[in-house]
């Protein structure tokens, strides 16, 4: 039989947000502690407020060995200092997991970077593009628009997230404004 | 390393196709012979033209266990007597493939048919919504509309493509236009 509950999401451009009571994971500055280069800013806009930086939908029904997940991403714009507001970033718990992104509005773009042989690449994230996530491959959305970046990420159900990794090791560039736009820099350089 | 390849790709929702040369599938009328039951109204309209009925591209870099793969779709409006213009329709190779389907512009149902037990349901594919097609279910997408109906289906990267159980014992269910509106009849009792 098919499953019984519902096969069908409805999402809502402007707001990101799908329709349901589907449970919303809201992480908010606090919550990115030690993602932000530059801890000076971090900690005198923390002192001021602790603004709600994104938000994740998960549709995660079945756990088969094909079976895919989905999470609807909303991440709002702003900055800390220089960087753009980002979310955490993970490696998938297993490795080979790819992922696909989907921009769906807004204006963003995602950080790579290879576990294995350190190399960091940006790509666009907005509406019309595609990014394909290799396995093996830490990411990181930042929002480099005024409005919030909506965007969808499908991936395999026993993917998992693994945010250890990245909170110990780091991600090894920072993405800043200069001049307007977003520049990759390495972390150990940028202060 | 990261992979060489672009692991962006650009879409136009206009016109449904992605940028760059990537090969595009083709399906005419004529390709989709024994899809529609009114077979008197396939054939008279295959006598007077073979309209192309729907294309998709495909990105298909990897083959890793953990890989997905995606398919961008773009599926004409128009009918057959009244039997809206459709996909062959597939399941998966490997059966316990799921795929996520997302909708970006037009309307459209998909047919989702359980390959062991029978049970067949309609589900809406346009703009703002997202459809989960669990494993072993065949799956066949419809436009009801009077535009392109452009979509994204997103599935792993083993999970192959086999027309063959459909060509053979096809959808038990068609999807006919009444009142203005897609209906759900079974094949059978069609004619």
């Amino acid at each position: 039989m098919l499953p019984e509950f519902s096969l069908t999401e409805w999402y809502d451009i402007s707001t990101g947000r799908l329709r349901g009571n589907r449970p919303v994971v809201e992480r908010r500055l606090v919550d990115l502690q030690g993602c932000f280069a530059d801890e000076g800013e971090y900690a005198a806009l923390l002192s001021r407020e602790n603004p709600l930086l994104y938000t994740v939908t998960a549709v995660d029904h079945s756990e088969g060995v094909g079976d895919l997940h989905y999470g609807l991403g909303v991440l709002h714009p702003g900055k800390v200092g220089s960087e753009y507001f980002m979310t955490k970033g993970h490696l998938h718990s297993w490795r080979e997991a790819a992922e696909v992104y989907i921009g769906l509005s807004g204006r963003g773009v995602m950080l790579l970077e290879d576990e294995a042989a350190g190399e960091s690449r940006l790509e666009p994230l907005e509406a019309n593009s595609i990014v394909y996530v290799p396995g093996r491959t830490a990411h990181r959305t930042m929002n480099v628009g005024d409005k919030p970046l909506v965007y969808l990420g499908v991936y395999p159900a026993r993917a998992g997230h693994d945010y250890g990794a990245i909170a110990k090791s780091n991600f090894r560039m920072i993405v800043v404004e200069q001049d307007g736009r977003p520049v990759m820099m390495a972390r150990d350089n940028s202060l």
